[in-house]
């Protein structure tokens, strides 16, 4: 079958002849890919700066955003048919008795470090025409989200975040009603979460580098966020203009962004990182007077990687939400739709630019 | 009656004779103050950087950590008597009606900023003779607890760290027993912190500069926490000697400290900022590194200030059971005793110096 492989020792990316995979339990699943999205992740390890192959395996195939159609039914599996939508999980359980987060089912939270991620860490990814995968680790998609359903992924790191910020605001001895959020970022992750917070009744603003007019800026504004240039506004002009912030949702992978962001959140406020920064970023902070606000103003600052099994379904849900709300909110999401064969230009930023989420299609 | 006196006009300290106060509404009582605890906000606060008399007065009595018995009790009072030893809180709400914290009798969460404090904001402190206090704003202290109920404001500090630390921790979906803290700094907060985190059932390191053997250290190993010097042990020696800390609370009020210490955070980890620094502190931090990590290892950072009726109550409760558990634990923290006219001295360090709690006695 056609599947998209990186060979790290060879610094090399190409499309190649793989093996097509066979059941071999009989809870298991074959899926054929449908769409897979790319994301910086992937760029990571088109630039050989991360991801590993499985053991044995000279290379990796990448992809982890991604929706499929059942093909094949171990004689096991319940709930599942042939002709089904499915979206997988990527995270899997590291083998250690201790970690308590693998062991309840959360490799989200692993304590030691040892999962596995399809398409990053020691497993292959879904850019191949067709995968294997354990029932336990597929969620099924209506079959009217077929063409949005590849945001799925993206959308879990929102639903994670949002989960447990509402925990956390728990804390306080009132219950908070939403109230005004900042998106740092209009990237996909950006757009997903601007959904996800106006969704639960946040007043919501995108914050985000290039000037208006662009392509991001029209999908925020088109479902109600208003969208402001940093070239343009200062943090304090959008502090003016939107209010201090009572949740700050980075999703730019700026580590001078976010920690700027840090002086414009309200008291009892929220920052909740999502981006990993490319490396190499060196900030100059007033520490003090940084530490003196976050201590007087009762502070949290969350970072968040990945999701679960329900934060999974969560976003499946809210698929449906922002569909049945925003029409074409999310299709205009995806700007780019390529073959298997363009996976290192467009994850590359050679063909595909400066769109929001670019997918590879198959079949 | 005798109170010390900070006049921020006329940049002087002084002993004053002060106007008796008496009381003017059937709810409150009048207290003869016994002890009052000094701190860091005392040390801004008679260096003129912080600090606010009461509209009208030219001065402000200082003192926020009050040990007092009660002299005269209003008529509509129940509950409280001649001769009950008792513990005032420190913040009082704002007049907004619009702030839900302090409608909902949570001043410490107060998202206004015009709380008032009492010793610190807009209102007097306790270092006099007596005052006059709402009953409302008062805890009864077991009388076996005379010597060291001065201690219960410090305290309230991490009962109120350690609510919302907890509360945070049960975002994850199993319920995490206590594992490892680290304790950064050894002075009262530092050292209360140690005791309520090992009530609580945490493995407790305290971290602090000087080495051993000092008063700091030996306080800290008596209730049996081990105590490193930051001068002589590296943060990756202290992460291989005592486990990667779940839980970093920084009682320093350095903002170096704090940064510094999250490299050693383990997954899923919280780091707790209760200490307000000193002004100037720059820093430069590998933000890209840091940022990742944060994200990478989904963790938290808290800051948290002052506390509420419900924190005082525990902190009463929990001063109960360190006395039980550790007799001499709690008076070994309370290193020396001083006349109100040494105020400024002790609160500069010209007396007393070198030790843990300070505290100024009456009567």
């Amino acid at each position: 079958m056609k599947a998209v492989a990186v060979f790290p020792k060879q610094r090399e990316v190409r499309v190649i002849d793989a093996p097509e995979p066979r059941l071999q339990s009989p809870t298991q699943v074959k899926v054929r890919t449908r769409e897979v999205g790319v994301c910086g992740t992937d760029k990571d390890i088109l630039e050989f700066a991360y991801g590993t192959p499985p053991p044995g395996s000279e290379y990796l195939i990448p992809g982890h955003e991604c929706l499929g159609e059942v093909v094949e039914v171990g004689s096991a599996v319940r709930g599942f048919q042939k002709g089904d939508l499915v979206v997988p999980r990527v995270r899997r359980p590291c083998p250690h008795a201790t970690c308590p987060a693998c062991r309840h089912g959360h490799p989200d939270f692993c304590l030691t470090g040892d999962y596995t991620e399809r398409g990053i860490k020691d497993a292959h990814g879904f850019c191949a025409e067709s995968f294997v995968e354990d029932v336990a680790y597929l969620h099924r998609a209506p079959v009217e989200l077929r063409d949005v359903a590849v945001l799925t992924e993206p959308l879990t790191i929102a639903e994670k975040a949002l989960r447990q910020v509402k925990h956390i605001q728990e804390r306080l001895p009132w219950r908070p009603e939403p109230g005004r959020a900042v998106v740092l970022g209009a990237g996909p992750v950006g757009q997903l979460g601007v959904m996800a917070l106006l969704r639960r009744g946040y007043v919501t603003t995108v914050y985000s580098r290039s000037p208006k007019p662009n392509v991001k800026a029209a999908a925020a504004e088109a479902v109600g966020a208003p969208y402001l240039s940093s070239k343009e506004v200062s943090p304090e002009e959008l502090v003016r203009r939107a209010g201090a912030p009572d949740l700050v949702y980075e999703a730019t992978g700026s580590a001078t962004a976010a920690f700027e962001s840090l002086k414009a959140l309200a008291p009892n406020g929220v920052l909740v990182f999502t981006g990993v920064p490319s490396h190499g970023q060196e900030l100059s902070l007033e520490g003090a007077e940084l530490m003196k606000q976050w201590v007087l103003r009762n502070q949290v600052v969350l970072g968040t990687v990945n999701a679960s099994d329900s934060d999974f379904a969560a976003a499946l849900d809210d698929l449906g939400r922002f569909r049945a709300r925003w029409p074409g909110g999310l299709e205009r999401l995806i700007t780019s739709r390529h073959p298997p064969e363009d996976f290192a230009d467009v994850v590359l930023g050679k063909k595909g630019g400066g769109g929001i989420k670019h997918v590879i299609t198959f079949g």
